[in-house]
């Protein structure tokens, strides 16, 4: 199989102009954009956006302001350097982080369109997404912390919207695979949700992919772990507590009342190893192998195979818990790292409607991201 | 397994209102629309909207004026009957059809905004996609006839959206399944398309999955032909000049200047059954058999599976053809009539996006061109 590589390296371009609308200089739109949290998800979409606002300012009159970059400790405003550059202007163009100050300036003073985009984990910002929400400022996130959050602050931020701004967190699922957009779309057109399932862990899924019986679940872990695929503590994946914060963000989007305490979790760390220092988890990871070889074992007496899957029911129940399933099963052959969800429904009955593919990263991420202001920007267009 | 009827018996809806951003009333938004085309889709969506136009208006503001069916004979407009009812208004309500009249009555004489959703496979209502569109009415469809013909029509109506109207597409590759969205969202975020690659016939995907050399390949065909999977001449399904016409179209969202001519198709009819008249065709199915025999024995010696692909490269380069597959391959595990698509990207590289499910099917078909109608909307909401 040839590599990623030397496939882009033979890649020729295809002209995008037959596949875009052209549009009325008339229809030119401007849309302040305000970046809080230049981590790496966030670099890579302020990368994205740079590459792209020439094409979107030819092709669709969409003209991205970008004015602004808040990090935890200083933010930078284009006042401060008008011309953008690589480095979001240089240090010395730095003032102290002020949120509320970043959010004015972006928003500015002559009514136009603005949207702040959270690329930060941080609960001061998702705790201002409603205030910027009612002051018809729009929010894009990747951030679970919002959605998956205190159920009276997500129906705030909901209820926020009457203003017109916009909320979107596609990217906060499956990172940039169509996931909460395809979900709201069924519902949207008058589909009926009977289950939504998934494995919303690439970590998880690798972990449970090897784990063959052929080394103990704990060397398989270190591998990962050394690899780079689990957090710095890899009970932040083993937990299962990530992937509950996805399911409660699509159970909330099909309309139940879920908050984190309504999934029911089953831990992959035992009880034993959940308080433990990082030094000493690590030390002691092997006490996780006699549970797992019994519960591989168990799958193999059923001809199974065994998932970490995350499950919401037509009852608005979810669960996240290792499963057997049948060999047969859209989820016992997905690839190593790979993310999937599969929505039954009304008319996706017999068989589901699946998406799957790469879950994490940043690029795909920040593209998730930067499909949600593209839908907004949609939304700008309307005749006068 | 539980049956889908014994699941729905059971199943309890969420109340939506939590999903759904509350909108103030003075966005309150008019979207007439005028279907041509009321056959199985068309009905199909007919019933949906009627059925969430008063979650629509009520919950986003968007209030559908369905104001005229046209079938291929006679059309039916509000002004003669003002009540719309489950029937598109009884026969003496009818007049005989004019497309130009419909859509003048459906544009109103307001200003208003106004969509033409066509549910035909008629050539007369193709044609005039680039005049409604360049007049500023939004057109919507499931027939491929457009997208997948002429060109210089196509490139004629790409120009036309310059009114600022847009054409909308979805559910002509894979029904109401997430894929011209998706792709488009991949390329306008800056990704680059490397490879497509799917399966977008259920028959034949049926057929693929079914020929594992216990029957004849004929007696599948004609199997299917009895369980109404395949066209009234199963030679529609079998000459792949359908899932040619999905791939142009998907080639020309990725910038692709591509016709029909430019694709490779490999018929699995033999030619000398080709332009048999259809009861002959039948009769002599059998003489399919051989080939296809030979063709799964290959598959076999390279231990993988043959597999109906469809196969857009990154030069541009389109071919339909029976391939051998890895039984590693995601298309190797396919649900019996699944339809599935998968992007290579420069993002999407090692693990491709991968979305699967039904592809066919007047519901969900219907569920697709809804959701361009609401797209569509969407951009309907800006601030004056």
């Amino acid at each position: 199989m040839k590599s990623c590589a030397s496939l882009l390296a033979e890649h020729s371009l295809p002209p995008r102009h037959l596949s875009v609308c052209p549009v009325e200089t008339t229809r030119r739109r401007v849309l302040a954009v305000g970046l809080i949290g230049p981590g790496r998800v966030g670099s890579a979409l302020l990368d994205q956006l740079r590459a792209a606002m020439p094409r979107l300012a030819r092709d669709s009159g969409l003209e991205l302001k970008l004015c602004g970059v808040a990090a935890s400790k200083r933010m930078w405003m284009d006042c401060d350097d008008a011309e953008l550059n690589g480095r979001h202007g240089g240090a010395q163009t730095w003032r102290p982080s002020d949120l509320d100050a970043f959010a004015a300036h972006v928003a500015g003073t002559d009514g136009r369109h603005a949207l702040l985009i959270d690329c930060s984990a941080n609960e001061d910002v998702a705790a201002r997404y409603g205030q910027w929400l009612a002051a018809g400022m729009h929010v894009v996130t990747p951030n679970k912390l919002a959605a998956s959050g205190p159920l009276a602050r997500w129906q705030a931020i909901r209820a926020a919207c009457a203003s017109g701004a916009r909320f979107r967190y596609e990217a906060t699922v499956c990172a940039g695979l169509p996931v909460v957009q395809t979900l709201r779309d069924l519902l949207d057109t008058g589909d009926e949700l009977i289950a939504a399932e998934g494995m919303f862990s690439g970590t998880l899924a690798w972990l449970c992919n090897r784990h063959d019986g052929q080394q103990p679940f704990s060397a398989l872990v270190r591998e990962a772990h050394a690899l780079g695929y689990t957090e710095p503590d890899p009970r932040d994946d083993l937990s299962g507590i990530d992937v509950a914060r996805k399911l409660v963000i699509l159970a909330r989007e099909a309309g139940w009342p879920l908050s984190l305490e309504d999934v029911t979790v089953e831990s992959l760390v035992p009880p034993s190893l959940a308080a433990l220092p990082r030094e000493e988890f690590m030390e002691r990871l092997d006490e996780m192998d006699a549970p797992m070889t019994a519960k591989l074992a168990q799958a193999r007496t059923e001809s199974g195979v065994l998932r970490h899957v995350a499950h919401l029911d037509r009852h608005g129940r979810a669960t996240v818990s290792l499963v057997v399933l049948p060999a047969t099963h859209a989820f016992a052959h997905t690839r190593l790292t790979d993310n999937v969800v599969q929505f039954s429904t009304r008319r996706y009955c017999d068989n589901p409607l699946l998406v799957q593919g790469p879950g994490a990263g940043p690029e795909v991420t920040a593209a998730g991201v930067f499909a949600d202001l593209l839908r907004i920007a949609e939304s700008l267009e309307a005749r006068a």
